[in-house]
């Protein structure tokens, strides 16, 4: 076999069972071994950064990794953002990145480019393959590497002379983990934070999409029974909630609401994840979301084992009662204007249990998370590392991953014009998305951020004037989502009203394959 | 006035008069910006890879540098592929990235990555604001530095304390180049040039991008008449052509087709260029393109001025004839099916003088462009790097540079879906831009480059089975390019037969503000 059809092998070998493609001539080998290799399927997209968005959203919920098939370095700057969002997630991903053949790269070809300088930003893991036989070895590799732990992407650069070279090598030697993974915390962690939990007044744990497991979240609840408050992450890869489940509280977005949130708080422990810091910094306003005087503790770090470790903790604390669940509400059904509110409400009426929220709603998300605890149990993946246009990719690849389970994409007007060439692939592949687009024609976000630039009006800026304003509408011209959607192949309504959106949410959640509701927001 | 405000009027007062930006938080202050400088027009873009693709093509038609406005390391990422682009055809471009503020790096928030990793690769400049002092020195470094010679693509990160911060600081003390420039190419360069055509049986010169200068092409010609081979790389930044202007041949795709026609020379001179290299490699096939026993010499380097270097040889061999001129020639209309040969026709019998064509048409496009050599005058600009998706966002950049000008951009339909967003602005800004995408349901260039990875039959690969069959083709779903380009706000036909498609890029070219043509191709 040749070196592409070694690769290819291994990686089914490893598990890998998807692979989001966008190839181009360096990948033909690639490309022609999954003739050979039916144990990987192949999903066309149609622009590389739906590729990487997928990719991320099958491992969130796999817990293993997907494989990408990407073209040289501009493929890979194409898919960037989203890996950006899947290196934030901890995700599991291998991009195998196709390049020109080793004696070729000396001549500078028009295509040539730094690929692991590209790479190494979001990678955990870089490394080009020399010869055919390399590629296999390095393959296995890439799927260890990725795995972690915690987790992340990593990038095989594979010389088109590597793929189309005979080779007799297998990875059979290479020691794999065929999962995302962790290692145990160590027990004196667990000891002093039991200790500092008995001394504090107001404990607060602190818990990251590493502590988000289902099992996680019971001891975090056990946890809160035993009067320690537990937040997340403002953004976490994916979090198990609805009816039956523990509901942790969130981290505010902006500091002085975070802040004013965690006063007097005089501990917080922190399991899988870091000190909470702010998204963005602002003139004369703290980075660092800890209140003066608490202490930060770590209980497990982002390597650890973070579901032991909380275990081990209520143990220690003798929190054996059960934690506060949520029970199931439905919401009347919403009349009048379309607010995220009304949204917010039809979500939690027709969410079907088992379905995957994937969230790139920006300013209309929040309402729709509130409200949502109490429907029937879900997971919800989040934009990670801020780079919006992953709500389209992310629900193709989640569908890949749950085929039985219903993805809702929520995503804003400014976030969804970024990558809306999932749609294409939602439709081509039969994948059961329900994607929403919130149509309020406006950076809404940065609305708010741009008047954030001057607090108090105390320097430069604050206001917007014609220039500034017209650069953060989408209302000239608006955009037909429809039309947009029923380009790409999947059928779609727009809905005025909150009993047109809540009406077409229902038909939306309880049919299969595809479809679309343009919301219009005002 | 703060670092943002310091840092637009230095871009300005260095003629910058154009920025394609897609902001977000960090770069608020210099949306604001944009309010209290009027001289530097912002046209928002959809996706970053719009606004690269609009910087390089308002830079081969200004031949001075326009800026773009993006969010971080997401959104350089994003931006990637079409400043790869930019790179390859020595384009002026000037990006402003914004960053975290400096005290907030390190925090590892979640938008941070390595900025400076992500722009080496396609940057030939890269530098970090560490002051708002800083700022308005370095972006006025940075214009400088795409000015080249040759020229390239300049990144400024400029992080958000440096944006916001008061500074007394302006960049009077800096020397500035206002456009693109190059230096003289060494007389002994000429002098060997002369020597060697005078001895060469069978002499070819071979340009780049950069010695496809209309006076640098007055030259040529002149040594075209004087029995020199003219030939231009197979991708230039930008060839004007048509009725009036000399012709020269174009360097074949394929090593095997580019050597044939080069058979027999024995002399190749190289202006504005390399040595000839393949796009790709394939197994047993040559790089370089030069033929045994052809010696290669430069005329005028990258950095050099390729249309004095070409009037010194020219004046120095004597060749004083006048150099051979295109006549116009109007095609007749096309008739029945529509192929590539009858759009060509259909181009060719339309394009009004003036016109600038960008060219992203993949398989569709060497039969156009070979039939509009006897067009009216006009300027086309080509995939200079190979990463495809840069047909519409460069015509949005074009049309802002020559506002009387109608552009014609021309795409395949891969190509066309990877940043269709460009529609949109076009729309906005009432760019008079005629958009056209051929819609043949497939990758049809790697169905041909799948063939050629395996020559005769010899290795593994070269027919495409169902797997593979499936990952080039773009039939199923088809998109709905006319709902596509609605949904943008781009008035759109489809047009199916020759006739169609003529009556439909008459009135396109006709018209004012912006259009868009399905050309159903089978």
């Amino acid at each position: 076999m040749n070196g592409a059809d070694a690769t290819l092998k291994t990686l089914a070998d490893c598990g890998v069972e998807a692979c989001f493609a966008n190839p181009g001539t360096s990948e033909m080998q690639m490309v022609s071994a999954f003739d050979r290799e039916p144990r990987v399927r192949p999903v066309l997209c149609l622009f590389e950064g739906v590729a990487t968005g997928a990719a991320d959203g099958y491992a969130r919920m796999a817990g293993k990794p997907a494989a990408t098939l990407l073209h040289l370095g501009a493929g890979l700057s194409n898919g960037g953002a989203n890996l950006h969002n899947a290196r934030r997630a901890y995700s599991p991903v291998v991009n195998i990145v196709g390049d020109h053949a080793i004696d070729h790269q000396k001549h500078d070809a028009p295509l040539q480019s730094d690929i692991e300088s590209l790479a190494r930003p979001h990678s955990t893991w870089v490394k080009s393959a020399k010869t055919a036989d390399d590629a296999c070895h390095l393959a296995a590799e890439a799927v260890a590497a990725s795995c972690g732990p915690p987790g992340g992407v990593a990038t095989l650069i594979l010389p088109a002379d590597c793929a189309w070279s005979e080779t007799k090598e297998n990875h059979k030697d290479v020691a794999l983990p065929l999962h995302r993974y962790a290692i145990p915390a160590p027990a004196r962690q667990v000891e002093a934070a039991a200790k500092a939990v008995r001394a504090a007044r107001k404990p607060v744990l602190f818990l990251g999409g590493l502590a988000c497991s289902e099992r996680a979240l019971v001891a975090a609840g056990r946890l809160a029974a035993r009067g320690v408050r537990v937040m997340t992450d403002t953004f976490v890869a994916r979090l198990p909630r609805g009816a039956g489940r523990f509901a942790p509280d969130r981290m505010a977005y902006f500091g002085e609401h975070a802040l004013a949130d965690l006063a007097g708080c005089d501990l917080m422990l922190l399991a899988g994840t870091k000190t909470p810091v702010a998204f963005f910094a602002y003139p004369a306003m703290p980075s660092v979301f800890v209140p003066k005087g608490c202490e930060v503790q770590t209980l497990s770090a982002l390597h650890e084992d973070a579901a032991d470790a909380l275990e081990a903790l209520a143990e220690a604390l003798g929190a054996s009662g059960p934690p506060p669940l949520q029970s199931y509400q439905m919401p009347d059904k919403p009349r009048g204007e379309l607010t995220p509110y009304a949204v917010a409400d039809s979500v939690a009426r027709w969410l079907p249990e088992g379905a995957v929220v994937c969230d790139d709603a920006v300013t209309s998300g929040l309402p729709i998370f509130m409200q949502t605890r109490s429907a029937k149990p879900h997971d919800w993946l989040m934009l990670t590392g801020g780079a919006i246009g992953a709500g389209m990719p992310m629900a193709v690849g989640a569908a890949a991953a749950r085929p039985g389970a219903k993805v809702l994409s929520l995503n804003g007007d400014g976030a969804g014009a970024y990558t809306l060439q999932a749609l294409w692939t939602m439709a081509r592949e039969g994948l059961n998305v329900a994607t929403v687009v919130f149509a309020n024609h406006a950076y809404r976000i940065l609305e708010m951020e741009l008047a954030r630039t001057s607090p108090g009006g105390r320097t430069t800026g604050g206001e917007a004037g014609p220039a500034a304003a017209r650069l953060l509408d989408l209302g000239d011209p608006r955009l037909d989502w429809v039309a947009l959607s029923q380009g790409f192949g999947v059928p779609a309504v727009c809905a005025v009203t909150a009993e047109e959106f809540d009406a077409a949410l229902a038909r939306a959640l309880a049919g299969s394959g595809p479809s679309f509701i343009e919301a219009a927001m005002g």
